[in-house]
């Protein structure tokens, strides 16, 4: 499949990556990458340093992400083609970035955000054969161009994530995808973050849970500083 | 505004424009243009010469682009940002064109459709400033650029279009727009039709309906000879 979405950004400055007083960190990684618990160790970390923090994840919350989001599980695996899909979580992005998180960076909050446009790329792009660069530049328009300060990618070798996932109970239909899928979403986060590493902080999600969350917030605090 | 999304079509020609026994037939124009009656006189006219013809709008009677636009009627002006709005609107297009605007086409039927990409092109694009452009792109995309063979445009002064759109006691938010708005509406469908004449057949919509139907129809026949 070759064809493409390409986006070109606004010339505008005041449209480009980090202009706001507030600081925009997202977590990626596979399921049972461990993001939820570090989410929750950094936002007490930086709370306790006097910061004014907001965790999210899509649809974070507004009312028309929700539905898009539900409509996308209800209607289950199979049923909605790759491009309607990859356009409901698009804009589900849209309405999450333009409605709250950017008005949160606007007033100076740090946001931390559970999955963002690397998780299209991912999931869609590489996962469902859309393309990688074309699943970004869907996302980045549909955003406004609302990029991250920086990106903690945990990185959990595919046996372990789907280990810590089954432990958990989960069986969505992403996670009930084959090991195919779940590869090319590992090797996808991989070469995101390897294509732009002053944008990312790669951590191995294998670690103790204290080791990783001493490096998260390393990474934080140094985007902060 | 600068930000565009560019498409670049896949190089294989079995999904190029035309590939399919059917043909694909696009109604456009604004409110009031007289539309619903046309192609109601074409299906009549196409059956009556023997022709399969499916006559569709969007959402189109898929389950999940039927609730996609109910969301965005239910939301209101104002309430979505441009950008969510016109990704809801692709989604919604994508699942029409992939679940049942193509296999009709490939089973050989006659598809006249009330409104196409033409019309975000110009809602969304031209009317909400997004870009004429990167609207059609973006729906080239979602549809795996599956285009019209030939669209009519009912072409329609904004006086009379108003005129009989009130008349019809329309007041929905699209139609509730500003005068403005709906210049730049009318501009727009003209513009897309003189930048690709050969694929167009724009028609006076003004004129008595009988004399419009047997334009449309000659237009249609020639298509399909």
């Amino acid at each position: 499949m070759t064809q493409a979405l390409t986006y070109t950004p606004d010339a505008d400055p005041a449209r480009a990556h980090g202009p706001y007083p507030g600081t925009f960190i997202v977590f990626e990684g596979g399921d049972g990458s461990g993001k939820t618990t570090q989410i929750k160790l950094l936002a007490e970390a930086l709370t306790e340093r006097g910061y004014s923090v907001l965790v999210t994840r899509e649809p974070g919350g507004t009312d028309i992400g929700e539905k898009l989001r539900a409509l996308v599980l209800e209607h289950g695996n199979g049923s909605i083609d790759p491009h309607t899909e990859a356009l409901i979580f698009a804009a589900s992005r849209a309405a999450h970035a333009h409605q709250k998180i950017q008005p949160a960076l606007e007033a100076g909050t740090i946001v931390l955000c559970d999955r963002y446009i690397d998780s299209s790329a991912a999931y869609q792009g590489a996962g469902r054969g859309l393309g990688l660069e074309t699943i970004t530049d869907l996302s980045r328009w549909a955003t406004g161009n609302l990029l991250p300060d920086i990106t903690v990618l945990l990185d959990v070798s595919l046996a372990e994530s789907r280990a810590r996932a089954g432990a958990r109970g989960h069986a969505d239909r992403m996670e009930a995808a084959d090991d195919t899928f779940h590869s090319a979403l590992h090797s996808a986060f991989r070469s995101l973050a390897q294509a732009a590493p002053e944008r990312y902080a790669l951590i191995n999600g294998a670690q103790p849970i204290e080791q990783v969350h001493k490096q998260v917030l390393d990474a934080a605090l140094a985007v902060l500083s």
